[in-house]
Order: structure tokens, then C-alpha cells, then sequence
């Protein structure tokens, strides 16, 4: 795609991926609108430039989306509560933001004639998977968290619209992403664990929970190859690292980084919360098959991931 | 399960297939409470008996929901937006009726302590199946329909209840279901039609969809075989024939039962409408295992649901 004078909506634009997507379509000649209410984005993720402007406004207010839809050619719609640990604490809130959102988008491009947009999935959607690496069409998962509910029933939106009224759609499935701007998830909460007390880490489950991570800028280069290069109406793509780690080795990995040696509590148990799935690792060669392939190893992306948290210490304003 | 005693809330109980399910409780001895806005609910359907009440009230309102709750053992949650052929024309409708609505049948559970619900999802959950018979776990399918997304996300909500918050969730994946009551779906728009003109019929598609069908009397039969029988925290099944037929097939069948050869014009292509299955059929060897099988044939289930509608006129006033 030829993205030099699109005009691009981006909601999450303030957010971990979506402030890095905005820089790439920037750098790419397009004009960028970030949409985003602030909640858990940050002022300081957006690079303001010529052709990026800022509209603070939720994706629970129809008018204000549908205003800042008009004129736009495509949309990434990466805006979403990512607070997949805790989400059971307000289960209303999960499918409000996730699903009610989605639909408001969708309506927004459809009032206002848009009908491409890429879509923020994740991985959780296999639930507790039955075949690994999981390929997009694994067998038929239960879902076991709202988290992933919400995810899966923004993915059937986007796909009944594409059927339905014409639009292209591209669906991501992630695995957790590190790196720079990286603002919730478990290397954040043992980061700020450790500040206050080095000497211990309180580790949720057991430690052997075995997770695979993708760097941001991996996983901004594979979105982009995507849409550049995959046409169908309805485009669904595994984004993943080929590796994965446990959870004891990336503690292990951050304990290097931060010269310490802590004592491990684990709250026992093979997840470390209720709809946690104890193994994620993805299939990722329909995305490869498009050219793409991760270039940072897990371990760079935790140790950069780390470095980013020490050097903006503004990111603690929302621990 | 023993249901004498038993308090019980059936939503969409003035329905097709929740009247049925409240007369077979009321036949166990269960005090039955029928939740039932009467937007698509007949009064004729249900039977006034000893244990029977009727609360005329909305899914959409938590409050006169969270009340009918109070000291209910167990729930049927059956109300749905059906609207399968439709619902493109109103995209919010679905996701309210069935997402939103769903949300709110469990969290009413939740706030009164009630803590088992069987489901009626759908066999569209499976969108154009890539395995036939369609079993729990085919592949994971990609959603065609907003009512299959708007089912497959209650489906998630209550499997996320079942493991959150303790809950014990029953999970039936229908093929379309007819016999008595039976007010939506092919079998009565060409019903409508043909009586309207006899000389005639409009096919949506080119009548080669090839359909799986249910008698209620069996549908119902299998509900309570999986109920009592099956007690994980989630059980998920498909409830069908092992039979199908193709559209062209259950055309003849109407035909010859109501003495007539019409002309057939086909609006053409392989499905019926945007997000129609060509075809469905479901491996039912998960149900069947409990011991439950269908009794009624395929054109049985068909006759019987003409003399239905022939016999009770009153169903013409939601035509």
C-alpha cells in the first residue's frame, strides 16, 4: 500500500503499539490522526510532527468518532483495555471497551464510507491451546478469560462487516510485545516489584508458565508487511516470536539486568491468574510466508524493555 | 439432576424453544419462572399451571432482572435476537440482544448467587465449516454472521463466568430447530409465501444449501440428557441431526404436504443471504455418547411444523 498522503486514524495512537504505528505511517508520508482518550496512552509516546494531529476523545462517544472518521482511508483500531490480568474485577468494563468500542468504530467507517482497517487481536484467543505452535486455525478453543471474549468478539465484528458491507479487515493475534513505550504485563510488574523491595519477587503461578514475546519494532515491521502485502477481505495473522522462555527465565533475565538476586515467592499453581493459558506459542508461518520474520531475540527485547522503564520514569505515573 | 422443587428461570420462555423447556420442568416438578419480553414470544405458548409464573420484562433492564433472580436455582438462558437472516440491517441490535443481554443474565446470577445456566448458542459459530460432521473442536473458524459473533461471544462470557466466578455453564450449538411453535426461519417464510401464492415460490440462493434440522421435542430431550448427565465447570455441545437435506429437498417436502407445485425462482449463488452456511451439519457424537439420540426425522419434523402452523393461525401476527 501506498500510504504517501492517506489519511490514516489510528485509535490507541497514544499507546505502546499504536504510538509506534503512528511513527511508522509518518515516516511513511501518511497524515495521521492518533484518537485516543488518554486513560492508559501517554502525551509523551506522541511524536508531534507535521501531518500528526491529536483528537483526546473516547470510543464511547458515536459523535466524536464519527466527526473524526470523516475523510479517513484507513484505520488502525489498536485502542483497547489490555488489562487482561485483572479485567474480572469489572467484567462489564472488558466488553464495553472491547466490544461495544469495536462496534462503534465499525459504524463510524460505515457512516462515514471507510472500509479498511487493521485490528489489534491477541494470542489468548486459543484459550488454553491443544496444538503448538497454534496456527489460526487450530482447533475450535474455549475461551477462558474476558480478555480474549471481548478480543475474539471484535475479530467476528470485523469479519461480519467485511462480508456484509464490503470491508477489507486485518486481524492480529499477538503475543505479549516488549520493547520501548511498553506500558503493562508481567515485565513491568516484577520492574516495579523489584525497585521497591530487590531482595524478593512475588511470582504469580509457579515460574513455568512458558510465554513467547515480540519485540515492537518486530511487530510493527510484520503489521505493515501485512497490509502492504495480503488482500484478501478478511486477513488473520499469528504475530509471534518462533521461541518462547518461561516466566522463571525472563525473571531471570531481569534479575541479570538489574545486578540483583532476589528470593522467588511463588504463589503456586499453573497460571498465575484465573483465564492466564500456562503455554502461548504461536504458528507464525502464514505471516513468515509474507517475507517477514522477527529480528530481536526475546532476551534483547526484555533487556531493552528494561532500560526503556529506567530511562522514562514518567511511565510510573499510571503504576 | 432432581428438579422437583427446583426454582427456575427460563428467558425466552414464551419462545419456541423455551416454552417447550418450561413445560418439560414444570412436568419435573420444577417452579418455573418465564422472563419473557413477548417481542418475538407467544402468551398462547405458555401453559398457565400450578408453579408457572410469567414476568413480562426486558433483558436490557439489570434491575427487574437482578429481582427475578432472587432464589432461583438454576437458570435457562434461551432469549436471543434470532434475527439470523436480518441483522445486518441493524448491526447494534445483535451485539445488545445477545452480548450485552447475556452480560446481564450473569451478572444478576452473579449479584444473587445463582450459579448454573444452560445456553442456546448456535452451529453458525461454525461459519462456512471447513469439516463435516462439524464437531465441538473443528477449526477455528473465522465468523460470518453478526448473530454467530454475537453467540460466540455469550459462549465466552459464560465459559469466562464458568472459570472466574465458579459457575457450572451448559453450551448448545443448535442446527435450525422445527415442530410445534416453531415462528422463525425457511421453513415458515415458505410457508407465508406459498400461501400467499401457491403458483409460485422465491428461493434464497440456488437451493442446494444442504441443512441439518431438529425436532424441539428432541432438541429438548437433549438439553436435559446433557444437564443431568454431564457435570463439568463448562460442557459444550452440538445439538443436530445426523441427517440433512438440501433446501430443494425440504421444498418438496412442503409441496407435496400441502398439495401443490409451484414454479421455484432462485435469487441465485450459494448461500441464501450474507453469512448463510452452505451447508451445516454438526458431528453429534458428544451428546449422543450421553445416551441421547433423535427420534424424528427430518420430513417428520417438517410436516409437523406445517400442521403447526396451519392449525394456529395467531402465529401470523408477527408476519
Amino acid at each position: 500500500m501506498d500510504w504517501k498522503g492517506k489519511r490514516v486514524l489510528v485509535t490507541g495512537g497514544a499507546g505502546f503499539i499504536g504510538s509506534h504505528v503512528c511513527d511508522e505511517l509518518a515516516e511513511r508520508g501518511a497524515s495521521v490522526s492518533v484518537y485516543d482518550n488518554f486513560s492508559t496512552g501517554f502525551r509523551e509516546f506522541v511524536r508531534t510532527r507535521e501531518g500528526v494531529q491529536v483528537i483526546e476523545a473516547n470510543l464511547l462517544d458515536p459523535s466524536r468518532l464519527t466527526a473524526a472518521m470523516r475523510g479517513v482511508d484507513f484505520v488502525f483500531h489498536l485502542a483497547a483495555n489490555a488489562d487482561i490480568k485483572d479485567n474480572l474485577k469489572e467484567p462489564r468494563k472488558c466488553i464495553d471497551e472491547n466490544v461495544v468500542a469495536t462496534q462503534n468504530v465499525l459504524e463510524a467507517m460505515r457512516a462515514e464510507g471507510v472500509r479498511q482497517v487493521a485490528f489489534a487481536s491477541t494470542g489468548s484467543v486459543y484459550g488454553e491451546a491443544a496444538v503448538f505452535p497454534t496456527p489460526e486455525d487450530a482447533p475450535f478453543p474455549i475461551q477462558t478469560s474476558l480478555y480474549a471474549t471481548s478480543k475474539l468478539a471484535a475479530e467476528g465484528l470485523l469479519s461480519s462487516y467485511a462480508l456484509g458491507f464490503g470491508f477489507s479487515v486485518w486481524i492480529f493475534r499477538f503475543v505479549s510485545v516488549l520493547g520501548p513505550r511498553y506500558t503493562h504485563g508481567h515485565v513491568i510488574d516484577f520492574w516495579r516489584k523489584l525497585r521497591r523491595d530487590p531482595t524478593r519477587l512475588e511470582v504469580l503461578g509457579n515460574g513455568l508458565q512458558e510465554k513467547s514475546y515480540l519485540h515492537v519494532a518486530d511487530c510493527v515491521a510484520a503489521i505493515f508487511t501485512a497490509v502492504d502485502r495480503s488482500t484478501e477481505a478478511i486477513n488473520i495473522f499469528n504475530l509471534g516470536h518462533t521461541g518462547s522462555i518461561r516466566v522463571n527465565d525472563s525473571i531471570a533475565i531481569i534479575a541479570r539486568a538489574l545486578g540483583i538476586s532476589p528470593r522467588l515467592d511463588y504463589t503456586g499453581g499453573e497460571r498465575g491468574w484465573v483465564g492466564d493459558s500456562p503455554k502461548i506459542l504461536l504458528d507464525t508461518s502464514r505471516i513468515r510466508r509474507l517475507g517477514w520474520d522477527a529480528r530481536k531475540s526475546i532476551e534483547e527485547s526484555i533487556v531493552e524493555t528494561l532500560r526503556f522503564l529506567r530511562d522514562n520514569p514518567y511511565t510510573d505515573r499510571r503504576a
